[in-house]
């Protein structure tokens, strides 16, 4: 079987260079072209040495770039919809990374992000949390990958959510400055950040409404109440999410729901003890840890990921693989 | 007026060491002796550079030592209450920054803690959280000086529970390595806490009682959740409260609530945004936010302290001003 | 005696602010004015919080600002020298962290730095590193403070210079990240600085010639092998010093040239192991350890200072007070 | 052609542990044990969770672990000798990470580390650089796998050492902090090490007799100054060599000697500016540049490497692939 040929869209940025670089070394994609605005004609490994992919970063210029049979797109939310349109309209399955196809309701796409900016596309996407939509993905031709928070949040309340055990969840989230972007600006400066740790975009970040439809998809219709802060370190997320239950329960029905769900997932690591984000740091694995609390009555949560990783980039190819019928594990 | 002498006893450790620093560093305070244990012999100036204390390090010894008006007790709990008690004994006038004397239910202090080490003495202290208790403390000799956590956490839910607003919490806190003490383990290893972060001692923080106890004398008597989460950073502690209001409410009453309560504190800064540990490093300065989110109804608190200043030993000179019918601010 | 007014030009910058600070701070000095360019309007502690300095940033306009006794010039090298030439027309004592006013030779400069933006004054300044030049500080009306790296490597190489033992010297020097500046670039990114370091400006740091030329005035009149190094902390420069002996020596000559030289000075530490930069920290001070290694017959001097602080800020309010004939250590 | 049986001792070190995982995941060796001494019995993955290699740790026992055909000896040295003689009596291939073997003159040795635990075995090993010794690799029995700091001087150093430039040399080393091990000791303390950087082992660090040794063997026979430092970040090594030259050069001869030393080596990056560390991480490539300095006729070299990977384990497993005839880049 012939390798399938692969586009890394936005390849400068933090996320995109690695999903170039996992493309690079992956046995079965070929990695086509790697494409960057202001950075084209740099080389990616010098922009990114880690990456080692020796290949010139171009514009992005659909007509010369259609010939891929697929696109990671790893562009802002907003300015990736005219390039994922474009992508598709030449036939070339796509993951994309931005918001733009994640929600499925235009009226709140709107609300926290503004115009669409393909608006015949809008709801097109597949939403790309492997773990809980594969079957959808392995036919989809645009999978819209989670964002980062809600990735790490989903999977440790979907086992719940299915159960019928939240009644309300609060969300604590904590993640590194890579989650910031690539440009340089106060909050990412070096001495803004460390030694230093602050919530930031306090009832208002943008992964909240994707938050809040993934988990009602899973049958926890409700108001989800999300903070992150900023710590000091590169990639890594943690999520604690506090759920009071809806119900009663017992604790072994709990460790069951997860032990169902995630035993035979391979990028999935059940704990006894809390996961510390170090422990993921540059893989695809999430580790979760749950835990009754007798005292509270509530169910405490812990989920790990990198976020350049399981929360964007190694996700990505995660889910191509699967779009492309290969074991999910493959270059990962 | 003379300088009242004062005893700082376990001034090896982090906070012990900075409370020497403070009271040497102080125009009223003279410090009279710095204890350690196996440090005995050694300068603290030594051990602890940035203390610029060119004293000699003790071994404890109640009669040779108990020429003083004022100790501060810094160590662990359990060890702390009889070299209280011995203080005591003595007529000195004891800030004690152990939990032994922070707790007034000796069955919750044996359930979390164990025996006691003073037994004649439980209960004798003032809880020392300055901003609530100032005139207690005025007039006390034994001083229990709060946990980091409880302090960044009360000052940050007092006023919320005064007005009865508290019908449940959450607290999400988050605190630098400088809070494990400084005794190597895997834990303190730079390479275990570096680029990494954790929840700890999940459902089982000694913390927790002590703020349950103290929110309850605030008028708010509920059982709360309380996670502490380590972060790659020296000093610094951030507290996140998720308050479900028990009541209805208006922004403005919480706002006034906030300004009524710390406008004239000298060591409590309002802010509008949501504060970073970075602010009042090194300094006795507790930063808070508070928001109300009308998309969930909760009301959000947030409070950043240094734990080892705020959360340990400038909190203990501040309480020592008090207590002396000092400014507070003095020597701070 | 009545207080002097003093203005810190540039305070929105890293060095300007602890200098504003400092001056805020200060039992003789009163800060009247502090400047910046494009965040004047703001308050100073809302961009620095840790200044704590309440006071409003004005755009910078000599006539409305001459009414002071002296300024603190923190602006960049080239654009100092006109706002120093204004400062010094009204009659205002100056220190001006830039290096402007270092050097001598106009040559070098010119070759370092470009076009000098006020050639009338060019040479006119006191190079201040308080410990070599006192006395001449005293009597200055404009006083060059010296950059970071010149004030550790000369501290530690003054004493072997003026005895003449200097046959070569290598400099290799470390420094964390504040030292590039608060403008954020890719280089101060905490995603570029974190877990990482190198050299910079290899071969062409502009502190190689200040540094050639004060080694100079001490008696060892020689070409200097000099390299930064940017490593990841905010605040900290280390200085590694390897000297080949022009001439032989005893270790009890070297030890005692440098007890005589920092015996008695209020801001130099001896010490005898090496010393960390962490002991320094937001400090004026200076730690030094000279260390004659018998088996390469080589001289190894260590010398660690706060960038920001004796590097810059603290130095300038040092110079000030020596200035004015205060206590050096006065406000420090 | 079977797979080879390779075990990892002291596999719970760091080093020992980047080891196994590299064996673990090899796609020609087997790993077949994995020992520690207070540790046996827990398994690796949970000590060291980002190894992902599932096996429980034993204890070592050279009879029930014999049956292997290779071994990598991860053990402190003077303890490492005696083990890897039992490993050798029973015809097991050694790479052997301590110094044990590295140094060829007894009476050095004994000064700098004292008796030898397997004085029958002195000298017999190969010394591991690959890049230098591959041909004696290929048929060794025992390779002595070189020190980090080693390492990086003498790929750094070594085209220059051959051509006879090198008068005298000075070694200024900067290393993370896992360089000092897994044992938590005061040095190794996050608040020692974090936002703190300071020489050690001033004039006395063990790789100095090693690399004086390895340099007079490419033809540099001299008394080298070397001096590591320890900096803030967890893997990581920069080597700065400033090299004094002992003849006339030509800045294209410098060139060329690295061109024609490293253009084909696979793990070996030559660089125009100066290397970071972070971009060699985690992998064992190392990165060099090289500096003619017209102003001091100075030769400067920058070497990175990560000090576990290729300053012990991934240079180790390069060594392994050499040793059993497989391509150096097999696995790594």
């Amino acid at each position: 079987m012939p390798e399938q040929r692969v586009s890394v869209l936005g390849a400068s940025g933090y996320a995109g260079a690695i999903a170039a670089m996992l493309i690079h070394r992956h046995p079965f994609f070929e990695l086509a072209h790697v494409t960057a605005r202001s950075e084209a004609g740099a080389r990616l490994d010098d922009i990114h040495p880690r990456t080692r992919v020796p290949m010139e970063l171009e514009s992005w210029d659909p007509d010369a770039q259609g010939d891929v049979d697929a696109a990671l797109v790893c562009w802002p939310h907003r300015a990736a919809a005219p390039a994922v349109a474009a992508l598709r309209e030449r036939g070339v399955r796509v993951v994309d990374l931005s918001a733009d196809f994640r929600l499925r309701d235009r009226g709140i796409y709107e609300d926290w992000y503004g115009d669409h900016g393909a608006p015949e596309l809008f709801g097109a996407g597949v939403y790309g949390l492997t773990e809980l939509h594969r079957d959808a993905i392995a036919g989809a031709d645009l999978v819209a990958n989670p964002g980062c928070y809600p990735t790490a949040a989903l999977l440790g309340l979907a086992p719940l959510a299915r159960a019928g055990l939240i009644g309300d969840v609060i969300i604590d989230a904590k993640s590194g400055v890579s989650g910031a972007g690539r440009e340089p600006t106060t909050t990412t400066h070096y001495i803004s950040a460390d030694e230093n740790m602050t919530p930031y975009k306090v009832e208002r970040h943008r992964h909240t409404p994707e938050i809040e439809q993934e988990l009602a998809g899973q049958g926890a219709d409700l108001t989800v109440t999300f903070t992150p802060h900023l710590v000091p370190l590169a990639q890594g997320e943690l999520v604690s999410c506090y759920v009071t239950p809806a119900r009663d329960y017992e604790e072994s029905e709990v460790l069951d729901l997860f032990d169902d769900a995630y035993a035979r997932e391979p990028w999935v690591e059940l704990r006894l003890g809390p996961p510390g984000v170090i422990e993921v740091r540059e893989t695809n694995y999430a580790r979760l840890s749950v835990h009754c609390d007798a005292r509270t009555n509530r169910i405490l949560v812990f989920s790990a990921i990198d976020n350049l990783w399981k929360g964007a980039a190694s996700q990505a190819v995660q889910n191509l693989n699967v779009m492309f019928g290969r074991d999910e594990r493959e270059g990962l």
